[in-house]
């Protein structure tokens, strides 16, 4: 009934990668990966008109008419994946739902505005835990002023899935896109990292001794992400960031997407890198090096953005005076320096896009 | 770590059914059902000022500063529960994810402008299949004029689940809602029903001998619905239309919706209803009452609509000028009439709202 069944000119047309795998039928994402299935099937995506840009930032850029641009944004939770219920309670996966839209925006620039959610759950599920995932909702919404106006809750044979679809306003002129950085920009990053990836490990391994002060930091960090929504709303109207996401599979895989978007080399000075302090602690207990949870644990949800060199000291005076943290931790390079990574002791290494990668 | 973790006081703020259900701690969603769900946790999520509608409405109402009202809605559909994939091709799943929400803006009165989709499938589905996916993406959003402009794509342990979230545009003073019906005001529909819910009893009894012709429409009225987007706009440009929805889940529970927020009772005259000639014929051949598929079957994404009686003359051939069906099939009462279906053999009898319920 496809009207593709059989027609391979038909399916060409709306996926320009579609040639490119041609002999590759049978290749199953576990093989591909997260970052070839973007490649072969989302980055080509067709916009229309009202359409800015679509696939490939962290929020897609509407017009939709308004003074204002719109973002539109989309995020899933899988349990078993993303999350398990022996550590993660019904109000925490509401709130981390939200939390995780609310940082798409954040990385354009936007101010979140309205979100919907779909949630697929077991018929054995209790009323009190639909309602205290919607504590979690409402717990985030309202720390960050978003309108919940809509949902579907639909049955699942099998596990939980939690969908929020986000929108956002910004400037028309001010959005922030991975596509910007130059050679001598400065990188840098809104907060500690590291604290979500040691707070997983504890999770992982429930047995550690652990200070209880410590685990109950990285665990929170871990469960319930702040957004760096003002800071990235502040970061779009300094209009001095040529390069912004957030920080959500490690910050290695962050800055290969800007780097590789915006054609450009970097070097990272590892002494700089502002490692959670909890998860410095957690490390030398457990003989596990923090820089691997900074550089590919993930889901720490602070930013990553690029700064004209010129531009950096204002921007800081104006991010302090606002209450935001601003770390400096490297700079762009021209394209053919490749990616990498610098201390006193190793010298430089190559930087690997390590990060988690849904479908491996 | 959630903030409403035994504290009672907080957990029933964000929603006031919660008071309701305070002894029913331990109730299943199997047990209570949708409606119930829905009454006690989203009726009552509170809006802001750029609210018009929130949750209620087939799509939330928002004002972004455009010219235009901006609508919101989501859908998802779970394997197994809305499909099962021994008759539902990839293509035709991406196809049917899109239109359910282009109905969802079709009774709004809106027209459809941007999607992003989430994907949760299994590690080892093929990049052909996420591909056919995609195919049925485009042709729904060709056909209906709509950008995709987002996705994200996540790892599920066990079947598939796809979510689309969609927005939507509609005049600021023509919004189609549910509940503007008033005693008087006549019921019609946009097309045939009972097609869907025909095609699917043809999916689950794979034996029967139905002509191949029938048997192709009836199934494609399943995979392949034909959401109304143009009869809704026009019914919204007319200005005659006091309240609208689309028929997801029968006829019954539609116009259960309507008569339930619009405070109004309502006769159905049963010899008028447009049944699909293909499903009379199915009905015939398996002994089944083609009505029962037409009230509580479901998919079939035709339009219910109310119009004020001195006005449907004109909306009439308004509508047969844009090619566009116009069935009139009963009328609204005052409310403690109730809800009721007629026909000259077994005249009177209730019309109970027996649509499909997501968790029983």
């Amino acid at each position: 009934m496809c009207r593709a069944d059989g027609e391979p000119a038909l399916f060409c047309c709306p996926f320009s990668g579609v040639f490119w795998l041609w002999g590759k039928t049978e290749m199953r994402l576990g093989e591909m990966g997260e970052a070839g299935l973007i490649q072969a099937v989302f980055t080509r995506l067709a916009g229309g008109p009202d359409v800015v840009r679509g696939v490939g930032e962290d929020a897609a850029v509407l017009d939709l008419g308004g003074e204002r641009l719109v973002l539109f944004t989309v995020d899933t939770l899988v349990e078993d994946v993303h999350f398990r219920r022996v550590y993660t309670s019904f109000c925490d996966l509401g709130f981390k739902a939200l939390a995780v839209n609310l940082s798409d925006i954040a990385a354009m620039g936007g101010r979140p505005t309205h979100a919907v959610v779909s949630l697929a759950v077991p018929a054995d599920t209790t009323v009190d835990d639909v309602q205290a995932l919607y504590v979690g909702f409402r717990e985030a919404a309202a720390d960050y002023g978003v309108s919940l106006v809509g949902g579907d809750t639909v049955r699942h044979p099998r596990g939980i899935v939690v969908t929020v679809a986000m929108l956002g306003l910004v400037e028309r002129d001010r959005v922030l896109y991975r596509d910007g950085a130059a050679p001598g920009d400065l990188f840098y990053v809104t907060g500690n990292l590291g604290a979500s990836a040691a707070g997983l490990y504890l999770f992982q391994n429930p047995g550690l001794n652990c200070p209880v002060g410590v685990a109950r930091r990285l665990k929170e960090a871990h469960l319930r992400p702040r957004p760096r929504v003002a800071a990235g709303m502040a970061l779009a109207a300094s209009g001095a960031v040529t390069a912004a996401e957030d920080i959500s599979d490690g910050l290695a895989a962050s800055l290969t997407h800007i780097c590789t978007a915006s054609g450009v080399g970097c070097r990272l000075d590892a002494a700089s890198l502002p490692v959670s302090p909890d998860a410095l602690e957690l490390g030398r207990l457990v003989g596990k090096d923090p820089l691997d949870w900074v550089l590919s644990g993930g889901e720490d949800y602070e930013l990553l953005f690029a700064v004209r060199a010129q531009a950096a000291g204002e921007l800081g005076s104006r991010l302090a005076a606002a209450g935001q943290s601003l770390i400096r931790i490297g700079e762009a390079l021209v394209p053919g320096e490749g990616l990498w990574i610098e201390d006193a002791e190793s010298g430089r290494r190559v930087l690997a896009p390590t990060g988690y990668d849904a479908f491996r």
